[in-house]
């Protein structure tokens, strides 16, 4: 099984960069030993599980709650039967079925 | 403190109408005991905490996946420190700023 | 055809509180003339096509433009070939499978 | 200004594998000439405005039309004041503040 799952999170009050929240979250999802990708809207998580993703997701939520008073967050789960390893596999298929490399 | 969660679920493959997958979650929401309100676009569970919340939508992922080869779905999170009851209050709020009734 | 459209839209900037902003694209939404919903977690519009609730959006985006320096939002689209009307008819198809009234 | 849109686009029914209309909605985006990049959960474009983007995503949706019964997406956009160019930069910024390199 595996479980793909992109997120962002954010406080949405104070200041327009968000960059310094980002890293901390992003600290949490690197220790966490899972394969993942960060992208210019989010991070992309892999796991066996959903539920073990969402453990990552939940503690990230614990660590920004310690000093902001509104965070926001947008996930998106693909959950397939099938193997693990869909984080660099997805873009091939499309380029494959497109006959062309593409930006990614 | 208020979890304020929308989500969607469903299984990309097969049929076009989703309902019965839907009426399989919404029974796993109603039993959590959590207050709900179902949409035509989704599900808004209000929780204590994110956690509290994540574990609704597990079991609802383990609950899909004895049958389904493929689930997709998207969460999104409104945390924010104070109490509950946002639920009902969120619409009110807005309705008050604009002056006048909405459809809701 | 029939595009139902949910969105949420807020500037992550100066202010816990979004109220008043929401307040100014629901105006934009009510005046529209579509059929919609307000939530408290978005808005759902319905319309005949994709790009004639995108218009509605992008009329959103201008207005909280011209006095905010970031803006999220986050929408669903849920196109289907067949008849207008969706707006009130999920909630019923969910609850008719299930074979009882929810919280809607 | 700068507009960084994040969507994934897919028909809900009939199979499993998404990757040949995914690749037809790349096709479009690619054809755009709209700096973009392609992750293993959606594609993100930038436009200087949201309308730019929006219309790209309008002709895939018309483009997934002419042959599908049900088609379901999900767009994040982050819309702010100041300079194009922030599909490279945002990555930048959370590996500075965080002091090492990520996945990315």
């Amino acid at each position: 099984m595996s479980a793909l799952v992109e997120f962002s999170m954010f406080p949405t009050e104070a200041t327009q960069s968000k960059s310094a929240f980002v890293a901390r979250v992003l600290d949490i999802v690197d220790k966490s030993g899972l394969p993942y990708q960060l992208t210019p809207m989010g991070t992309i998580i892999e796991g066996e599980t959903v539920a073990e993703v969402m453990n990552v997701i939940n503690q990230a939520y614990e660590e920004l709650q310690t000093d902001c008073g509104r965070v926001y967050s947008s996930i998106k789960i693909d959950w397939r039967k099938g193997a693990m390893g869909r984080l660099g596999n997805k873009v091939n298929a499309v380029e494959e079925k497109l006959g062309r490399k593409l930006n990614s």
